[in-house]
């Protein structure tokens, strides 16, 4: 299974309950099948996870605007799309027992639970259904959207208009998405409300599948460069009849899961399948119009989509290593700085008042710059191996000697080395080493432990 | 009415149409009623109108941390916080033309659509309801949360338990939540998909009265402190009759939006009822123990709740200017540079290449720190328009002298005042002038146009 072969989905889920990370959804009811809430450091990781990815694939390009679609949304959106006919699996129930049960993940003809005779299948929609208005009439239907991606092309037209974009250009999103699975599990691995980082790629046909063999480096080199390792990450290229009718090529970034290999991500070229389909159901034209050929063109276009829970687990799983530390064991997260919930800790040694004066203060300073701990109860063992376990790069202890030499011990998460560095030194060198200075590089008056 | 007398709702609706900050949602299906969609520029200022709160309220404090509930939760906290019984408008219909109304929004007891005669008013629960699993019955019911309130009282246990944090503290969380309501309107004031920025402060009973004025100044604060005009703002003590029976005392922040004054944001004291109500329903006790007395005791709490729509919404209105130009009129969105979607564009005077490559290589340097615009078409003084249009606060302009002089003039959207100065000072000038430093204030070699 997985080359990091300390962590399991147990030791996982048990780290993020214990510290805050995720808990079950409604916990003290007994949980929400499949739902889950981010606690106090999962919301910091998780914001972190969305920001690298709106960073990467927004801000810091010309060519991909950001849009954030509601989440109901007209019925006929999803008539055109497919999904009002398509989007189902196939549902068998046990005639014993009532457990129902996805036909197609079925081994046997016979129910896993209890051994008894199945139903014939069923196709089952996968939309969460509701009514806007007062009146539950089917008129009034209207669905969880089961996918960011409609919104965009619905959109497409209005992008167009108001930034005049000229192709090849991208339409981003980040958002909830609901589907109403038969079988869900493996943690947020797959849960009924998710959170997605869909990226719609419109280019000129006949360039898509040079953009389908661009996103798909791109978007692997974002988990390499956010610390994933390479070993835990593979491309699975879809075979001809795994893909839906529409798509002329799709590749998944699979990562290596404490259950085994399984998807993250599907780059997938979907051609001109979801403009045209609006078009006609609409009755509108979304062709794009090139302003000096005056040629009108349906672009073709290439999906990037992700999934935001799917991010956090992997680089969960990704960064958790038990290591030995003297004579006990480490649990560690070793985050990539930039997803870690806190950069820093601040921990003075003890609570004596002058302490915490000083501690207070370098406490103020840094945090101006990044989300920063502060830490003083038991002892500093206790509190380095705390800050190991959420993932915090690195501790700054202030201690008795720091009221006289002015100056702090950095810790660093990895190695567990020290320095000792001028407080007046201390925002400038944590910063240096956030951005991937070695820690052995000291500033003036510093020196290693 | 508002005190800004060149806006009106017509105009702000629109602005954000032509300029791509608001769509209507499924546009090209005719909309879906009262659902919108942040284009391009709407969910940059969006998301920056939700980092500025999440800054404020849990990333500069040290007694609040953020929570991320699903949007989905278990049937029975609904029952709990008193939603299905009493989450209800009453509604009537028009026996005539079938049109429906809210009873407590009508003066007269005929229709005022057609002036038929009115039914009865009956109770309609404003949540909307689906199903979890693949069978539509009642034991499958859940409910799209009309608010995030109550995830985090749900979750009170979890945070008191994985943080350790003492009395008092808040828990904060911002997210969509849904409610059905009969009437909508105002554009984005009142809609049925909408996103809310909550926090609940835990405090010892005795101090609650204290905290909610703490509350309420720190609450109005953060708006005035972001631009908006203290002459737009009021606060408006709820009056006894118009408390939750469960509330000792509320008070809404109000804006003077184009439709009159509304409330933006509400400050309640909630007492002790929700997690007294969460502890009777599920059976579980949410008592906070004093470590050092061994006290048992059932927080108070103050929520201070914020509708992110409607403070985007008062944002907008707050800095919608029509003002002359030379000879011509000129709109201006004169929003705070931390809320603007871009700070900074960079507009160079003509296509020709060197000049192209001086402004992408300023670009480039810009937006490393910076969401940064780029614009080469039409005008120069239509392009300043069009940046005014959407807030960006400085213009840099690239000319051919700029390829002899290395200098650039960076124009002032409020003032329209211009600057000359070195192109090696360009981002540190900037980042002084978004911090709020005059803008005639000049670095080396710079001078005023």
């Amino acid at each position: 299974m997985s080359e990091n072969n300390q962590v399991n989905m147990e030791k996982i889920v048990s780290l993020c309950r214990r510290r805050g990370f995720i808990f079950p959804s409604s916990d003290i009811y007994g949980g929400l099948s499949s739902c889950w809430d981010y606690g106090p450091l999962g919301v910091e990781l998780k914001r972190n996870v969305k920001d690298a990815w709106w960073k990467a694939m927004v801000h810091n390009r010309d060519d991909v605007v950001g849009l954030d679609c509601s989440i109901l949304m007209h019925p006929d959106v999803w008539k055109a799309s497919g999904h009002v006919d398509g989007f189902s699996d196939p549902l068998v129930d046990c005639m014993s027992c009532k457990m129902r049960w996805r036909a197609d993940e079925l081994k046997e003809q016979v129910c896993p639970s209890c051994g008894g005779k199945l139903s014939e299948p069923r196709q089952f929609n996968l939309m969460f259904k509701t009514f806007m208005g007062p009146v539950e009439e089917s008129t009034n239907i209207v669905y969880l959207r089961p996918e960011t991606a409609q919104g965009i092309f619905v959109n497409f037209e209005n992008v167009v208009n108001t930034t005049r974009k000229k192709l090849p250009f991208g339409i981003a999103q980040t958002g909830k998405s609901f589907r109403n699975e038969i079988t869900t599990g493996n943690f947020i691995f797959r849960s009924r409300e998710f959170e997605q980082m869909e990226m719609e790629f419109f280019c000129m046909p006949g360039t898509d599948d040079e953009w389908l063999e661009y996103w798909r480096n791109e978007r692997m080199n974002w988990y390499l460069k956010l610390g994933i390792n390479p070993e835990s990450l593979r491309f699975r290229e879809h075979t001809k009849d795994e893909l839906a009718h529409y798509a002329k090529g799709c590749y998944d970034i699979e990562f290596m899961f404490p259950m085994g290999w399984s998807e993250l991500e599907g780059i997938a070229n979907r051609c001109d399948f979801d403009l045209t389909q609006h078009a006609r159901f609409s009755g509108k034209s979304l062709e794009y119009v090139n302003n000096e050929s005056g040629e009108h063109i349906v672009p073709y276009v290439i999906e990037p989509s992700a999934g935001v829970d799917r991010s956090v687990l992997a680089f969960l799983c990704n960064a958790y290593c038990e290591e030995p530390d003297k004579d006990e064991m480490r649990t560690v997260l070793k985050l990539h700085p930039s997803l870690a919930p806190y950069k820093v800790a601040i921990l003075p040694l003890s609570r004596k008042e002058n302490l915490v004066k000083l501690a207070k203060e370098i406490h103020t300073s840094v945090r101006q710059q990044w989300i920063t701990g502060y830490d003083d109860t038991q002892s500093i063992g206790r509190r380095y191996r705390r800050q190991d376990e959420i993932g915090t790069p690195y501790c700054v202890t202030v201690d008795f000697d720091s009221l006289e030499d002015k100056q702090v011990t950095v810790r660093e998460r990895d190695s567990m080395k020290q320095i000792r560095i001028p407080i007046s030194e201390l925002v400038k060198t944590l910063s240096a080493k956030l951005c991937g200075e070695p820690f052995d590089v000291l500033p003036p008056g510093g020196r290693c432990l």
